[in-house]
């Protein structure tokens, strides 16, 4: 196919096995699809000791107050301001401790003219005290404590509802929640937390040339490594690995594991192209809706995408640079949104100069491996779907749209960067 | 404390409490203790499966060569490159179709002249044949197949090694494993990683003021928050949350909490300072080493570090600020460490123009929350350890240094962002 690819309104009834695709769905088309049949799972309750990075299903608003009582900020004598007027080093004034205010506790006692409590950071300010004198300026003895420093009424002391006032809207619904968000649920006494669901997501191998890591290997077959890519992908995304199963390239065992139920996502690995056995398409097609199948792109163009029920099942290449390619353009995309993320690419990404040019093809988008060098971004590979090591090599990825052919050497690219 | 503090030799046997601290140690002296006394764990075994984001402990040299025989990169029809030439749209030509290579078996055809054998992606290319003809430009029908379109010698053939030769380190020692890292070890047959292990963190939370989320909470009792907090930090810095204790303000209770076995790190949240229920420092120092007590920063300035035999332990304040910013600043850093990881801050940062002062003491390391604003940067707080709703409203933190007083606005300054 050296002739740009057209879009085709697509067909699930084209049995494209050993003919090839007559035409092919463009990446934004793809995309498109997958954003028009995917919206954030319902709201779960999730305890907080595990809810950390999950999205916020709903706002949260304070029923309390943080704190609910006047407590003090530090260690340190309770007293009325007014009477430290005038201290200072060399003018210590001293006062009766007459008791002690821990946290977790009412202090019983009173503070009166000339008198003193001593108190915790975190216990609760006893009545007739308005500040709190550090122990850093107070030396006790022998029933008195003596302070060498002034202090202002309110002066280390917490109010009520400071940190939040009741009724305060906390949190929003969408954000991400940080560990601090989720220290802040804790602290208003929430112990469960509303999050968006989580994706349970099956993953389903195809490939009787495939054998295990640590199986014994025969001449002809290849240890599978797709699997454990997805595994690390999806996670990361927000989705929960539910299964992976290793099916051989038979149709009916490849029909019962995609109508298995208990996912919201199946990704399929292997067998999507137009090869003599490459059946999950048209059973696909056959079980469900196969709406896209052949995409602009390389690599991974033989992706497909489509749902059985309200499952969105995606086609991966068996390739593994294709899988990981069409898993980051479609169904990582799928999850982030399922899980209430924003769908955009998880990896950081900066502009560079280029040091060596790009080459691409119009009517194609081109995934392209790079490395930073001293000079600049180089390009590394475009085609080469089989070369996984080209992804380990690389320090991260330029999107060539399909629109553009390609990028001369001194201008700049948005790089995509694998790792953190 | 109105003088800038001083560093000083640490002594284990001052008894603050009441008291105060006679002099801090500087942060950077923190930071060269917790570096001096931690290193990478020793390497495990970790299944691939679960071994993504973990770091590799030694170098992986593959042993094999990926692929280990030729193999077809594309689904169409082995032949010998020699015999298409001519081909075209307007000059297809004809080869008989003798039989048919599967991926994961030997094909035990020979393609002799005038013929071709069906062929699937992955599998062996047949003796005999040299070349691929895809799909897309063949055309099968009756025992024959019509290609429309040249070959050259090698073309869509994988030849042995070309993804990894046997010989070759794919992956250096050090190196945080990326989903496709895992992939490539699963592609050498590879089950089990080896890896740095990861610290076993014991969260001894006290404070007899503290109820949990969900509990009954008295009148001057507050919800615990620190110990989720600390539940979301540790797992994103690589360390395991072992346990989580809930201990009394009681020095036999906390004394038999800090020596229980089990823990590379114990994180003490709570009791850390100067107040008179105040054991843990005094504890630490009569069990094991308290080498670091009082920090010249805000928050966070009544941090303690030590260890006890081989554990590392760190003394975080009650106040969920402090907590927070003790643990970025030290814990964190040496549970990297002991993975294998950078000891750089886990924050994305960037460089951006600050739209008002930010105020700071010389002799002391602030950490500012701050918001981005149209305008830049907005200082939110320095102070307000308890105020922990401020890292919820805030977009991230500037770190000011001990020696500096502040920056103006119109200048720049490195902004730590919360959020990925």
């Amino acid at each position: 196919m050296d002739t740009p690819p057209q879009t085709h309104d697509p067909s699930p009834h084209d049995d494209v096995r050993m003919r090839g695709f007559a035409a092919r769905s463009t990446v934004d088309d793809a995309v498109r699809w997958v954003d028009e049949h995917t919206c954030p799972l319902p709201p779960a309750k999730e305890p907080i000791t595990t809810a950390h990075r999950r999205v916020l299903a709903e706002n949260v608003v304070s029923a309390i107050n943080v704190p609910a009582f006047v407590r003090s900020a530090m260690d340190g004598y309770a007293l009325r301001a007014a009477e430290s007027s005038g201290a200072g080093m060399y003018n210590p004034l001293t006062f009766a401790v007459v008791g002690q205010s821990l946290p977790g506790r009412a202090c019983g006692r009173t503070v009166g003219a000339g008198e003193a409590v001593r108190i915790m950071t975190g216990a609760p300010l006893p009545l007739g005290a308005d500040a709190v004198v550090p122990v850093e300026v107070a030396q006790e003895s022998e029933g008195r404590v003596a302070i060498t420093d002034t202090v202002a009424v309110g002066k280390h002391v917490g109010s009520i509802g400071e940190d939040i006032a009741a009724g305060t809207t906390v949190l929003q619904a969408g954000r991400r929640l940080r560990p601090q968000d989720v220290a802040v649920l804790a602290s208003l006494g929430i112990a469960e937390a509303p999050v968006v669901g989580q994706p349970r997501v099956r993953i389903i191998v195809t490939g009787n040339e495939l054998v295990q890591p640590g199986e014994q290997r025969g001449e002809h077959q290849i240890f599978e490594a797709n699997s454990h890519l997805l595994r690390g992908l999806i996670p990361r995304d927000g989705g929960i690995v539910a299964t992976v199963e290793h099916v051989p390239d038979d149709r009916d065992a490849i029909r019962a594991a995609l109508i298995a139920p208990g996912a919201d996502v199946v990704l399929v690995s292997g067998g999507s192209s137009v090869g003599a056995e490459d059946h999950a398409p048209s059973l696909v097609a056959e079980v469900g809706q196969l709406a896209i199948h052949g995409i602009a792109m390389r690599p991974s163009s033989p992706t497909g995408i489509g749902r059985i029920g309200e499952t969105l099942v995606f086609l991966l290449p068996g390739n593994p640079v294709s899988c990981l390619c069409g898993y980051d353009f479609f169904a990582g995309r799928a999850i982030r949104l399922l899980c209430g993320r924003s769908p955009d690419w998880p990896y950081r990404h900066s502009t560079e100069p280029l040091a060596r040019k790009i080459v691409s093809a119009i009517g194609r988008v081109d995934y392209c491996r790079i490395r930073r060098d001293l000079a600049g971004i180089v390009p590394l590979a475009i085609s080469g779907a089989s070369i996984l090591s080209s992804t380990t090599r690389a320090d991260g990825f330029v999107i060539l749209r399909a629109e553009s052919e390609g990028h001369a050497p001194g201008g700049t690219v948005t790089v995509h960067w694998y790792d953190d």
